[in-house]
C-alpha cells in the first residue's frame, strides 16, 4: 500500500467500528483520517460493505478531491469530506453514518437540546441541526455544498468545531470529527446515545428542562478544562 | 438436488439472510427466486424454522404454484410470490417478513412519509399502503388475492415497481422485492430501517416536513440514476 | 435423575429457551412441563441463574404443591401452575416471564388489542389482561389465587384455554400454556413480539382499527383450522 | 497485586458485567467494592475502556479519597462512592451508569413510580429522583457534594437506602448499591428494565394507576420479608 500505509490502516480501523457499535447498516457510512503535512485524507470506498473491506481498499484523495492513491472510487461523500478539512484546520478524522436517533432528529429539524450531564461530558450547547440546503445549492455541488452548509451553519450559530464535535444535516443526518478518525467515530456513538437520551426524556416529559449553566460548565470541563480530572491525563 | 441446485442455494442463501438481519422471529417470514427462463421458482419451504433449513428443503414450483422439484410443502404465500411473478416481469426475487416497525405501520394503515435522505436513497415517493382486501377476496383465493392487492394498489397509485420495490399489506405487513434474492432482502432490512426512523421522527416532531423534491431527486439520481456515481459502478 | 428424566430435560431446554429469546433478564421468569399420566410436573427452581440451572435442578411436584422429586426449593409460582395444570386439562407446559413489552400492558391494565395478522396467526381475540386480585386474596394463598384469577378471567369473557393460550395478569406480567412446554415458551415469544406491535401501532396512529373479522378467520383458520394449510402437516 | 487482590477483583469482575449488561457505552459508568475492616474500597480507574480492563489496574482509596494501592487515577466520581460509604455503613458495592432508561428519566426529573410487580419485587417505593444541586454545592467539592446530594434526598423522603437501593440524580444518571459489589451492579440492571417498563406503561396508558398497597408489600414481602420464599434460602 505504498507510503499512505499507516493512513488508510487508520481509516480502515475506523471504519469497522461502524458495524460493531451498531452504528450502520449495510453501507450507510463513512469514516475519513487526514494527513495534514502531506494534505491528503483516507476514505471508505463507495459503496463496499464493511465484511468485504480491506485496508488496500482504502482510497486516498487530496483536498481538491483528486485520487491520489486506490483503485476504488471514493465515497460519494468525499467532497464533504474534503470541505471541512480545508476550512476547519485543527480536524484530524471525520465521520458520516446514518444511525438511527440521530437521523431521527435530523429529520425532524430540530436541534437536540441539552438535557443532561452525558451530553454535557461533551459539548457545552445543543446539538446543532442545520436547515435543508437551498434547492440551487442542492442542483449544483451538492456535496461539496453539504460541507458549506455545515461551517455556515456553525457560523451563523457562533459555535466552535473545537468545542461542538458533531452537526445533524436536517432531513440527513449526522456528521462528526475529531482530533483523529477514532475519535470522529467515538463522537458518532456518543451522539446516537445522546440522540435516544433526549427523544426518551421529552417523551415522559414533554416539559423536561435544560440542563442549567453550572451543571454545563462544571461537567465540560472535569474532561475538558484545564484543570481536567477525567481519564489518565495522557 | 438436480437442476435446481443453483436456484435453490440462491434462495436458501437469502432466506437465512432473514435471521441475520434480526427480520423474523420463528418461521416469520419468507424469500423466493426466479428462474425466468425455466419459469419456474424456489421458494422456503412452510413453517421450517430457519436453524434447521436446510438447502434441499426449498421448494421449486412454477408460476400455476405447481410443485416441480422438492419434497415439502411450499410456502403458504407461494401464491403471492406467483401473482407477483407472473404481472411485474423484471423482478427477480420477492421477500415477506412480520418484521416488528414496518407491520407497526401495516397496522397503522399509513403509507411510511418520505421525510429524509435514507428513504430517498432507495426511493422517490411515500411508501404505499395497500389498504385490507375486501371480505369477498379474503373468502376467495386470498393468496392469490394479495398478490393481486399489490398490483392493484401500483396501478392505482400510479407507482412503478421498477422504482418502488416495496410495499405494506394494511394490517398484514411487508412484501419487497429487486433483481435478485439478495436484492428483495436487503429492501426488507432498509424498510425496517426507514419505519423505524419514520415512527421516531414523528414522535420527536409530529409536524416534520416531507423532503423536498430537489433532495429526493438529488439523493435517487446520485444511487439510480443515469449519472449515478455511487457504489463501484459493477 | 430417575424415573423423571425426559420430563425434566424437556423442562430443562424449555427454560434455557428463555434468555435465548431475551425473555428475562435474571431469574424473571420460570416454565413448567407436565405429565398427565403421573400427575406430576416439573418446574425451575427459584431463584437459580439460567446460566448455572442444570438439568438435575429441576424439581417435580405433584398438583397439590408437595415435591416429588429434586434437591431444591421449586419456583415461588408453583401453585399457580398447579392451579392451572387441575383445571385446564389439555395444558402440557406453562411459561411465565417478565418480558418488557408484555409487562408494559400489563401494567396499564389493558387487553392486547386484535390489530393485525401477525396477532390472528395465533388468537381470534384481544389478549386479555386479568384485573389485579382483590385485597384478600392477595393475603390469602397469593400464588393459587393467581392462577385461580386467569381461570375466572377465561370464564366471564368466555374464552377457550385451547384457543387463546396466553393471559396478562394485570400489574405483573404474561403467562403462557400451550400442548407442551416449549409451545408455551413459543407462546411467549409471539406475545411478546403482539405487544410491541401493538404499542407500536397506537403510538403511530392512535386510531388504528381492529383487524375485520374476515381477516381473523382467515388466519387463524389457515394455521389452526380444520382445513389448514401452513406448515408441513405434521 | 498485594494484600488487596481479593477485593480487587471481586471489583473489577464487578465492573466487566457493565458492558456485559448492556449498561454502558465506552467508559460512562464504575463500579466500587469496599473492605469495611480496612476502610478502603477498590473502583475503577478513570477513563479506561472495559475491554482493555485488568485486574491490576483497580485502584484503592480510602474514605478520605487517598490513594492506598494502585498506579491509576482513581474514577471521577470516587468521592460520591466515598461519601455514600462513610455515611451508609451497611452498603457493601455502589454503581454508576449512564444506562439509557435510567438518564432518560433523571433528564425528566421525576421519580419512577411503582407501576407493578418487577419493580415490587426490589422496592416498595417510587425510584426516587434527587434535584439538580444548587449551583454552589456544584461550584465547591462537586462530587463530594453528588454524595450528600444522595443522602439528603432519603432523609428528605424518609426512605431507608437498606430497602431502597437506588436512586437517580437528576439531569445525570442512576447510582445503585448493595451488600457488594455484584448486587449493585444487579440492581442497575433491574433499575434499567423497570425504568424502560414504567416509560412504556405511561405510552400506552398515561393514567396507568400505581400497583396498590397489598400487591407491593405481597411482592416484597415473598422476597426479603422475614418469611421470604423466593429463591433457595442460602
Amino acid at each position: 500500500m505504498g507510503s499512505y500505509k499507516q493512513l488508510r490502516e487508520a481509516c480502515y480501523e475506523a471504519n469497522m467500528e461502524l458495524p460493531k457499535m451498531d452504528l450502520v447498516v449495510y453501507t450507510f457510512g463513512n469514516v475519513s483520517s487526514v494527513d495534514r503535512e502531506k494534505g491528503v485524507f483516507a476514505i471508505k470506498p463507495s459503496g463496499v460493505p464493511y465484511e468485504k473491506l480491506k485496508p488496500e481498499d482504502i482510497v486516498v484523495v487530496d483536498f481538491e478531491n483528486r485520487i491520489v492513491a486506490g483503485a476504488m472510487r471514493p465515497s460519494s461523500d468525499t467532497k464533504t469530506h474534503a470541505f471541512l478539512y480545508k476550512n476547519w484546520e485543527d480536524i484530524g478524522g471525520i465521520c458520516h453514518t446514518h444511525s438511527t436517533y440521530s437521523v431521527a432528529w435530523a429529520q425532524s429539524q430540530l436541534d437536540i437540546p441539552l438535557l443532561g450531564t452525558t451530553h454535557a461530558d461533551h459539548n457545552t450547547s445543543d446539538i446543532p441541526c442545520a436547515p435543508p440546503m437551498a434547492d440551487e445549492l442542492i442542483a449544483g455541488d451538492y456535496e461539496h455544498n453539504t460541507g458549506r452548509q455545515i461551517v455556515d451553519c456553525f457560523a451563523s450559530k457562533k459555535l466552535s468545531y473545537r468545542e461542538v464535535e458533531m452537526v445533524l444535516i436536517g432531513n440527513h443526518g449526522p456528521f462528526t470529527w475529531g482530533k483523529d478518525a477514532a475519535k470522529a467515530v467515538y463522537n458518532s456513538r456518543v451522539l446516537e446515545e445522546i440522540a435516544k437520551m433526549a427523544y426518551l426524556t421529552l417523551q415522559i416529559n414533554p416539559n423536561a428542562p435544560r440542563l442549567k449553566d453550572s451543571l454545563v460548565r462544571k461537567h465540560y470541563d472535569r474532561k475538558h478544562g484545564k484543570d481536567a480530572y477525567y481519564g489518565q491525563g495522557c
